[in-house]
This record gives structure tokens, C-alpha cells and sequence, in this order.
């Protein structure tokens, strides 16, 4: 017998369609065509893999509004973000076929050979980043499409051309079955084998643990919470052959604000940071979640006027009654923890709903209570108010890893300190804006230190997350047959190649 | 009381000088001083870590004589050899000096601001690595300069700009001892404070547990046996904060050789062969432990040839006692499943020495005797006959992940399959040649799949083993000011960068 779930409109509680809870067997079957697509190689073929990524995006475009009717009755997500979120993952998907095309992530190094090197000639080395292995990718409960079934995980490892085995997210069934269902198309399409892409619906641990302890499966992309994360990477470093997990485990974000900057423009940021916590229920990687301010008159207005926005926003609905709960259960702590400016602890209505609200404690207590800086996925912030340059860097010597610091100060300032206390902890720095909505560049850097990320050198977002599916080879005298053609002296993909130290695109000097 | 342990002389095994045990407060001293260095940014000033580099190689080779005396009477390693590898030891550190200067090893990635992008405004980010952290740096038994007190690890990382703390190996105190007086001399020269380099010396295991325990150590690299490997490994994923291992753990590195090849030139390969074998004890990571072989009139010359000379090679000097006894109870081992074709169990004579000799297993055997894989560290080779291409490749099949793979064939032969069988599970595929004697060259790659090491995408040779020491940070909107010279507008450093996709060393086009 099938064991099924269901979905819930998180909106109004109620009870959505059910879905067939993947077996045991699916599992293993996934990963044996996996497995199997690897072995054939059948994924080393650029252009297919490139016409997989563009046909994708091709068809959850066109598929759009099926899928957002369906994420919007299963995340309570708003109708534009999620069409927005839609546009984003096409655009991912054809960002990494540019990549795919332009080649040269293959990092190619060729050292040509040189008989009479001390203490040993040199002989040919020529190197280059090959697919690591299927993989698996968990879809994230807050970006059903971006980072989800055909997230950046999934479009980053297809385009370092490895099978992917995703787990789609409980929290929103049926879209990731529509997103699986055009990508799994997109995949015929191009005339590659089904087992290039697996998708795997289960609300149970049990069809984790099984994906991340098969032996094939070489590498974990993640995106949620600590423990979760936290849970995989102890799992897979158990393993007997433990395997690399890109886990990216959230952040409380913080920002920087100076006294400077308020007095020039306390409004435009109080607006800005209002909107940044509770937009789409403040339940992003990367929503602020602590905010120093400074004591004085200008903070204290600039804390008050975030926190009656705050109170004049509609409560928001969160993804599902899980994290509602969650966020209650830690809002109900800071409540004893620190003061409420504004907002409320809870919200009523329909479904699983928070009001947004605002904390504030002193600076000097993150020291005696360091649970403050707890993640509250929700739309909540804390306010840690700072008397002095010095109570500020020593509080920021409190805060851990983090996906981002931002700070909002005014030219002129000396702020290289406070810069260098966010650089020292965090993934990206961000300069008078806000963490939210990450841009997706070939720069963008979606990690961080511990307890950010399981692996601080590697990140989600942008061109650069394509390394975290690959592995160097090195061919050592090697017959110009038997080398890949991203390594043959011609160079005829015209790819950039750091030939003898220098980065070029020209062939190889005709030896002689 | 301070604790104390001896060098030994492995040639004769009388005991040497003895060594102080570094302490808790040693390790805690030592710890504090690199996180002072790492705080204060010290490292960040490029000149002088180049220097410091160029200073070190420089100051090796004047004590070269002094080192090199005290590394033959610790390891019992030839001089030719221990001077080779000295002078490896020098060629690295001012190769990663090169790198320092050339800048362009912090993938520096420029995305120019776009407020027209959808679905979001495109801010600008620029995108770089920094340094990771202090770092812990095991050295080897088995290379006692190159990887070891100021080898591959500590040069890379020092050439990253993380201060290092090296575990010595107890296996050549002295030899340690004298080369972290040059490199810390080097520090002193370099104007860089003493923290930049810290140097334990400890024959127990309390040291290394409280060195990769110390929560401000950020990475570890390690080469030796994957028993020790796996032990760190599993250390730093159980510790709060859990932080990346490079472990090189060896390898069986196997080798295939052709019918074809054998008619043509079975000799030459037989005679290179014994010696990759048996030079310097086998006691390489990357000593060919596992031969493919084909059945047949060639085949068995071959395997005869290559006894015979390993018959008659003198036996070698071991590093140590415990790594004779090791490898007498693996050989002893090999003796009851296999055949011996030459060559001796054991060897008499003063000290720790072993006979070089050779084993034969059928190809077959590897599936109900795994065992028959696993690395003997020491001057003996088994080889694996097989009958058909489909038994080679099953037998291929067989083996886990490793630092090199090799093929020797002739021209015309239909190679692919062996090659990607090779490929897929070694860092590093070789063609008509042997894997010792790992050149260090911009491309290389000593590296490999598990258990070959801990982190398949990293090189412990060959300039990426930089990366290994480093993480992004993406700017956002930064101000000029805020930021390093590798990311500004006119890239005073003449670095090359990725700026809005395209690799270039110009400056910024004005923003119009």
C-alpha cells in the first residue's frame, strides 16, 4: 500500500490534493538511472545539455500559469513574487546554458612539457574540472521555483553536466510535480536519457535518508534550515565514502545602521527595512533579522517608525503550519528576552498568519544571552541598540557566519572597521540596500561561513555554484586522441585556458 | 614536566636527539597567535607574503646542507633525494610567491549594475576570494620537506594569506625543527608578525586533537595514511563549528598495461616499473601498487621481469618501526593470498628494511578478496592478470577512488574504455609513464576521489591548492573606498578579472 500526503493551502488551512509518498524502491531506481547516465557519459554532450537548460525554461514559461496557480494555493506566496520567482529560474536555467556554451568552467590549465625542469623534467599536464557524479538536490519550502525542483541547484549541476535526483518539498507537492514534469519533458527533448533528472515527493525522513546514503550519489545540494542541514552533513560525513554538502542553512543577516545615516535618510531605510522583514512573510535566506542601531534620539525614532509599519502591515501567511508554529514558539521566547516595539506576538485569520513586529534589546546582551541571535524565520526583527563604536564591534564579534552583513553609513565615514567585522562573517556586503532579493550574476555569492553554510568557499547563487559539481582531472602525456576537446592543442572550443600561467584562447605553439 | 620523544635513525634504529612534546598551552599559544595575525589583516599586504615565500626558499637552500644531514639520518631517504626534494620544496614556495604576484588567483568576478534587469534591478557586486582563516597543516612522514614543515600545505596557505600552524611529524623532529627555524626567520624578515607561522612538535595524538578542535583553526590539510585521514575527518564533521579537511590518504594507483605495449617495449616498462616500485622505499602516495596485466607468454615475461628486478634491487630502508611492521603484517597478508613471483617477505640487516617483491592475483579475485585493493605502503606491487577487455574493465570496475591512474598502450589500440574507466576514479590519468616523481606545475592535480582524499575537488600539488585556503566575499554596492585593489574600477593590480562575463585585465568603463 501507498503512503500518501497531502498538500494545504497555507491561506486557509485547508486540506489540497494527495500525493504518493515515493517508496523505497523509487529511490533506488532514481538513483540507479542516475547512476547509469553518468556512466554512459551521455551528459558530456554540451549542446544537449545546453538545449535541456534553454527547452526547461522554455517550458516553465510556458507552463506559468498552471504552476503559479498551484504555488500560490500551496505557499500562500503572492501572485507576483511567485511569477517573478518563475522568470528568475528561467533565467537561471539560460544563464547556466551561457555557461555551458562559453565552456571555459571547465577551468582548463595546460603545462606544456619541458625536459630539462629541475629537480624533474615536466612532463604535459593538461587539467580540467569533469562532473563529479549524480547528485541530489533538496527543494527549499520558501522558493518553490528558484530554489526548488528547478532551482539553481538542479540548472547549475545539469549544466556541469551531472544527473540530479531532486526531492521535491513537501510543503508544495503539486508544483514541484508540474516543474518535474516540464523539466523531465525538456530532458526528452533533447534527447537525453530520463535518468538525467529523478524527482522523488515524500513528507517523510525516510526517502532523505535513503538519497543521501546511496553510494552513488556523490554530493548534496541543500537549501533550509540548520538542523535539517545540519542533519544531512553529519549523515554524509558518516558515510563510507562521506561526500560534499552544499548545504545553505540561513542567517539573521544583520545590519549596520550609523547614527550619520539616519540623520540623512533614517525614513528611506526605516521604509526599506520594513519591507525587506515582512515581504513574502519575511521568510527568506536572507531577511534581515537584526538590525544595530544606535542609542539616541535618532535611533530611537528610526526604531519606532520600522516598527509602526510593521504594525501597519496586513499579518502575513506563512508556508505552512510547521513553520508557523516555529516562529510562534521563538517569537514567544524573544518575548521574555527582550522588549516588543511594535507588531504582534501572533496574528489571527484564516490559516497560518504572523503579524510582523519588532524587538529591541542592548547590544551588551547578546553577550549574556546569545540565543538573540536565533535565526526567526518569519517577519520579525530585532533591534540590538549600540552606544558606542566599540559596543557595536563587540557585539558584531558575537555574530557567526552569515550569508550577508549590510551596512548603511554616510561617505565620509570611517567605517572600514565595521566593514571588515561584516567581511570577516559573511558571504556578501552589502552597501546602503538590503539583503533581500539576490541577484543572480556570474559574482553573486549565496554563502558563508558556518553556521551560513556547511562550505564556506562555495555558494548557490550565480554562475560560480557550478563548481560544487565538479572534480579536476589531470591527463599526463596524453595522446591528442584520447583528450577531451577543451584539452586538445587546437583548443577548437575556443575556450579561455591558462596555458603555461597565462589565460588564453589561442591553440598551443606547435611543440618543436 | 615537560614530555619528551626521540628521532630514531631508521638505517640502524639507534636512537637520536630527543624532542620536546608540545603542550596544551603550546597548542592554545600557538592558536592565539594566529588568530591575532588573522584578525589584523597582517597577511593582507601582498609584498610581504611574496617575500616571505621567496625568503623561505631562499633560506632553505642556504641550510640545505644542515637539513638535509639531519632528514638522512631521521628518514634514511638518499641524499640525491632528499636534495631533489629540497630543492622541490624551494621551486614551490617562490612558484606560489608567482602566483602571489600575479594576483589573479582571487577570481575576481565585476557584474556591472543593470536597474532595467527583470525580474529584479541588477545592483552592482563584485566578487572575490579571501582567507579562509588560520589553518592546520599535518606533515607527512614520507616527504619530509616537500610535504611536510614548509611543503605544498603551508606554502599554498601562506601564499593564500592564512597564518599556519604545522603538526610536525614525529617520524623527522629535527628535520621539522630546522626548517621552521627558517621559515619562521623568513616571517621575521618579511617584516610579517611571528603568529604568521607556528610550528608543534608532538609524537602523541593529544596535539593534533587539540589543533583541529581549536574553534579558530578554519581548515586542516593532512597527508598520510587513511586511517589518520579518516580519524580528522571525522573529528572536525563532529565539532560545533565544522570545518573543511584536505586529506591526502594514498592510493594503490593502478596501472594498465597492454599486450600491444608489452611486445613493443615490455622491458622499458618492466625496468621503469621496479623502480617506481621500489625507490625510496615505495613510500609514495603515488607508488603503483596494483598492475593490470594480461594473461600470456608476454604478460608472464613481463611479471618475471619485474620481480627479477625488484629480486635484485638491495633492500630499502623504511621510514620507521611502526611503518616496517605495518607493512609486514600486509604483506604477510598478501603471502597467504596470493602468489609471490619474487622478491622477499621480510629483509635482515640493520634497522627497518624491507625486500622489494612482487605478488600475482587473478583479476577475478578482487571481487571475493577486496582486500587484495588496499594500499601496502612499501616496495611491493601485486599484479592483476586478466584474460579478456571485458574482465580487465570489470576488475577496473573494482577499484575505489584514486590519486593516479595509468595506461601503457600502443598507438591504434581502442583505448577509450580503459582511459574512462582511469578517469573516472583517479584525480590523475598518466600515459606511458609512471606516477611518481608528481610534477609541480600550474595544472597539476594530486587529488582524487574518496578514499584517495577527503575533498575530491582539491589538489595538494600544482598551484589550485591555493583554493583550498580561501572563500568568496561579494561587494554590493560598494564604494570605491571600501574596496581591495583586486576589485576597484581601475584595477590598479593589472589582475585578470570576470567582469560581466568576459575575462579581461582592463579597467571598468566608466559608468555612463
Amino acid at each position: 500500500m501507498a503512503t500518501t500526503f497531502n498538500s494545504v493551502d497555507p491561506r486557509t488551512g485547508e486540506t489540497g490534493p494527495s500525493y504518493e509518498e515515493a517508496s523505497g524502491d523509487d529511490v533506488r531506481a532514481a538513483v540507479a538511472a542516475a547512476a547509469e547516465v553518468h556512466r554512459s557519459a551521455a551528459l558530456a554532450d554540451r549542446d544537449r545539455r545546453a538545449a535541456l537548460l534553454r527547452g526547461a525554461a522554455a517550458r516553465l514559461r510556458a507552463a506559468g500559469d498552471e504552476i503559479v496557480t498551484t504555488a500560490q494555493a500551496e505557499t500562500g506566496l503572492p501572485e507576483a513574487r511567485l511569477r517573478g520567482e518563475l522568470e528568475r529560474t528561467a533565467g537561471q536555467l539560460e544563464a547556466f546554458a551561457a555557461v555551458v556554451d562559453a565552456g571555459d568552467y571547465v577551468e582548463a590549465i595546460i603545462d606544456t612539457p619541458d625536459p630539462d625542469a629541475k629537480p624533474i623534467p615536466r612532463p604535459d599536464v593538461r587539467r580540467m574540472l569533469v562532473p563529479i557524479g549524480p547528485v541530489a538536490v533538496f527543494g527549499a519550502s520558501n522558493f518553490p521555483l528558484a530554489f526548488s525542483t528547478a532551482g539553481g541547484d538542479t540548472a547549475s549541476a545539469l549544466a556541469a553536466g551531472v544527473p540530479v535526483i531532486v526531492k521535491g518539498h513537501p510543503s508544495h507537492p503539486g508544483t514541484s510535480e508540474l516543474v518535474a514534469r516540464e523539466l523531465a519533458a525538456a530532458v526528452a527533448d533533447a534527447g537525453l536519457p530520463a535518468g538525467t533528472f529523478g524527482h522523488l515527493l515524500a513528507a517523510s525522513l525516510e526517502v532523505a535518508e535513503a538519497l543521501v546514503d546511496a553510494p552513488a550519489v556523490k554530493a548534496v545540494g541543500f537549501t533550509g534550515s540548520y538542523a535539517a542541514g545540519r542533519a544531512i552533513a553529519d549523515r554524509t560525513a558518516a558515510r563510507p565514502e562521506p561526500i560534499p554538502v552544499y548545504a545553505e542553512m540561513g542567517s539573521v543577516n544583520p545590519i549596520v545602521v550609523t547614527e550619520a545615516a539616519l540623520g540623512e535618510r533614517g525614513g528611506a531605510i526605516a521604509e526599506g527595512l520594513a519591507a525587506s522583514v515582512a515581504n513574502f512573510g519575511g521568510q527568506l535566506c536572507t531577511k534581515p533579522g537584526v538590525v544595530f542601531v544606535p542609542y539616541g534620539e535618532a535611533g530611537d525614532g528610526f526604531a519606532d517608525d520600522v516598527a509602526k509599519r510593521l504594525e501597519g502591515t496586513e499579518p502575513t501567511v506563512l508556508l505552512n503550519e510547521r513553520l508557523r508554529d516555529a516562529l510562534r514558539e521563538a517569537v514567544a521566547r524573544l518575548e521574555q528576552r527582550t522588549e516588543r516595539l511594535g507588531g504582534g506576538a501572533e496574528a489571527g485569520g484564516p490559516g497560518y498568519r504572523h503579524q510582523p513586529s519588532a524587538y529591541e534589546a542592548d547590544a551588551g546582551d547578546l553577550g549574556t544571552t546569545p540565543e538573540l541571535l536565533e535565526e526567526h524565520f518569519g517577519p520579525v526583527v530585532l533591534f540590538v541598540r549600540y552606544g558606542s563604536r566599540d559596543d557595536l564591534l563587540a557585539a558584531l564579534d558575537r555574530v557567526e557566519g552569515q550569508l550577508t552583513g549590510t551596512l548603511h553609513a554616510q561617505g565620509g565615514e570611517d567605517v572600514a572597521a565595521i566593514v571588515d567585522a561584516l567581511r570577516s562573517r559573511a558571504g556578501r556586503v552589502i552597501f546602503d540596500g538590503f539583503p533581500t532579493g539576490v541577484a543572480v550574476t556570474h559574482g553573486m555569492h549565496h554563502g558563508g561561513p558556518f553556521p551560513a553554510t556547511s562550505a564556506p568557499a562555495h555558494t548557490s547563487v550565480g554562475m560560480t555554484a557550478i563548481a560544487r559539481w565538479l572534480r579536476p582531472v589531470a591527463y599526463q602525456d596524453a595522446p591528442e586522441a584520447l583528450l577531451p576537446p577543451e584539452l586538445q592543442a587546437a583548443n577548437p572550443l575556443g575556450i579561455w585556458r591558462r596555458v603555461d600561467g597565462e589565460l588564453t584562447r589561442d591553440p598551443l605553439p606547435r611543440a618543436g
